[in-house]
């Protein structure tokens, strides 16, 4: 009988109940896939006395996650608490100062303080495994660390946020603006406790920075990634898009570019029948693009029970196959600084503006988009219902333009005295 | 300096040609992720005077796979040259007799022999790994063994044969009957030596046996697949589905259900707005449904150069980095036989017939059907410019019925007097 694998796991809630529920129920496949049993000795969490709906009678109980992370009869410490700085941290401190593997879902951590972490594991021999923290369900983490490791990545891209992609589906499809969504989103309990977390693009963001430090080499580096939430996008762009076959998706892409590294999360626009465009609800979809392999998609369940724990316990498994990497893919002593890189790689961008409705105003701002160097591909007026008869909307898709061209474009409007308030820029991403 | 590890490439066609670029061009990058240097020790294919546009220079030559796979000097035995018996068979076993770990892109092989091969190797302590044998470039050996290790599996599925999603999708696009698309395949040199490999679903129907042994923890049976391939596709059902809202694919589906395990790889509708309809040219998807994770859908390219040497250098790389698994991701000697069933779980089906155009005629059909216990969802008679005026084609698709039904409706057709022909029945695989 091979020697179980013995987990101390902090953390009860939704994922941490996810995890007891499938080492329970599924003790003997795991077994026989892992080559050993798994088991979890030890728990840990805020309050005892919670009713949590599962059997935790055979387990120890720690109220100091710290002390669990530090007992004897641990193995693995799952973390599965959350928040970047705190408990979190000091327990999976405590845990690799105790010779124990880690397993975590804790994308915060990781983005604030991965390098770190990833030093002393490896100085340790010890390893930190982290798919749950990344697109839920979705094996992403090991398809680029091991499944395109042979590839120069180019480019990873994803919608990586369910509540943001919930939010932003169901402006589409209700015709209803953000605040009435987002208090939705918040009744359903979909928002984190802080609810900028998930809606500023700071969640999607921790992510996109994991990826990109496995996908360049470099060293984790959330603080450079170009942040922008969805609070700005409005029902009326997610419909004018809508007209012109575009839809808003809150987008993260990371690419090195001979200038540096580019990292950011912001709103984009993307083809409405793509993959991307149509994916709905709390969907996540990661697109992952290497030398060799050209282009690979993957779509699943971002969130949730099962998704979550299921990625937990494929980092569990992995350590009891043997399985022992580096965190980041490649030795952490030998990621680099990444030189980051404002937006520069050049793209269609979406434009609405409201201009005053009088002779010459169109070719005024067209003469500002042409000096700017861009070219237009579509243009289009709406009579919005509603508008002052004066003014008119117009909506424009230009040819791929550098992010500056379009910055100075927007500049040069106010001057031509026929451009009403701010008007609206959008890059278009194409898949 | 860590030892690096050495291959053994058997094989310089499109992919073994693939796998020496990978190896040449990223050096560097593979030996961080790998902790090791990876290296080609030698060599061996059909014929050493061929111009093969790559530099050999460096490798030892063998004209025999077999010297190839006994060599000292390699580690690991990449097998790339195809086929399921002969050399390819020959040397796989000598390199496992030799003690060497086995990379391959045979899916024939596996399909075949592929449970002894596995108790072969794991008797010696080596493995055998064949990421590179499903879906091209998209790490799905990987995404199912080990990133849904802890999943009950419920479903895979797939398109599986880029050459055949060719075919389909360019009658679809274009209008064209089978034959034509087929000999413009040929010609393009999309097809395999043996078309029927690729047309007749069989090169698919392997590639479902491997996921399916993995999926269920059962010994490879592909004999025991359910196998019909594209060649009886008519222009007629593309269309027609079409009007329907469906497109045809080559589909494989492998299921456990309480009679045991369900493996076909047929001909099927799927919803045109699905990421399957959507599914083009040359690309494969596969769909995993695990009891956590609900459903993963992962999608690339199934074929070529580039994807296909990603997929086998993963495997080295894995191999490299100290990644030990046994074959179908549990030990070969704990696989059970499958049980076989005929596929019995219902799925709405669409029919095609002719009818005789006469008083009561599809009140006649629609009594047989509804007297096999199906209902119908929806009935469209459509007028076809050319077809005789006193007959009719009737489309009908049904809620979900059981196979055994749908046969049994289909046999109470010729009694009517009204049903012209051979009426078609075509599965609809809702994902």
């Amino acid at each position: 009988m091979p020697t179980p694998l013995r987990l101390g796991l902090a953390g009860l809630g939704t994922v941490g109940i996810g995890v007891v529920r499938i080492v329970q129920k599924h003790a003997d496949l795991i077994a026989a896939r892992a080559g050993r049993p798994v088991v979890i000795t030890a728990v840990s969490a805020r309050d005892r006395t919670k009713n949590r709906d599962a059997d935790l009678s055979g387990y120890a109980w720690e109220d100091d996650p710290v002390a669990l992370a530090q007992r004897d009869d641990v193995d693995v410490f799952v973390e599965v608490m959350g928040g970047h700085d705190g408990p979190a941290k000091a327990a999976t401190e405590a845990a690799l100062a105790a010779d124990k593997d880690i397993v975590t879902a804790n994308k915060a951590l990781l983005a604030h303080h991965g390098q770190n972490l990833a030093e002393t594991a490896e100085a340790a021999g010890r390893v930190i495994r982290f798919e749950a923290a990344v697109a839920g369900g979705i094996p992403v983490i090991k398809a680029l660390t091991e499944g395109l490791a042979a590839n120069q990545m180019r480019r990873v891209m994803g919608v990586m946020n369910g509540t943001c992609n919930y939010i932003l589906t169901r402006m589409q499809n209700a015709g209803l603006p953000y605040e009435t969504v987002f208090e939705e989103a918040r009744q359903l309990g979909y928002l984190e406790a802080d609810p900028n977390l998930d809606v500023g693009g700071i969640d999607a963001g921790h992510k996109l920075s994991l990826l990109a430090a496995i996908a360049f080499g470099t060293k984790v580096s959330f603080d450079k990634v170009e942040l922008e939430g969805i609070g700005n996008v409005s029902i009326e762009d997610i419909r004018m898009a809508d007209e012109m076959g575009y839809h808003i998706k809150l987008l993260g892409v990371a690419q090195m570019t001979g200038r540096g590294l580019e990292q950011r999360m912001t709103p984009c626009l993307v083809p409405a029948e793509s993959p991307l465009g149509q994916l709905q609800g709390g969907t996540n979809m990661v697109v992952l693009e290497g030398d060799s392999v050209g282009q690979i998609v993957l779509r699943g369940p971002g969130a949730g029970e099962g998704p979550t724990a299921s990625a937990v316990m494929a980092d569990v498994i992995d350590i009891a196959r043997g399985l022992r990497l580096p965190t980041f893919g490649r030795p952490a002593a030998s990621l680099v600084e990444a030189v980051p890189a404002r937006s520069a790689t050049p793209a269609p961008y979406y434009l609405r503006m409201t201009l005053l409705d009088k002779p010459g105003a169109l070719a005024k701002v067209a003469t500002c988009i042409g000096e700017a160097g861009i070219s237009i591909d579509q243009m289009r007026q709406i009579n919005q219902p509603g508008e002052a008869d004066d003014k008119a909307i117009v909506l424009i898709v230009t040819h791929k333009a550098a992010p500056a061209d379009i910055a100075h474009a927007l500049a040069s409007f106010p001057a031509t005295g026929v451009v009403v308030g701010s008007p609206v820029a959008i890059r278009i991403e194409e898949v």
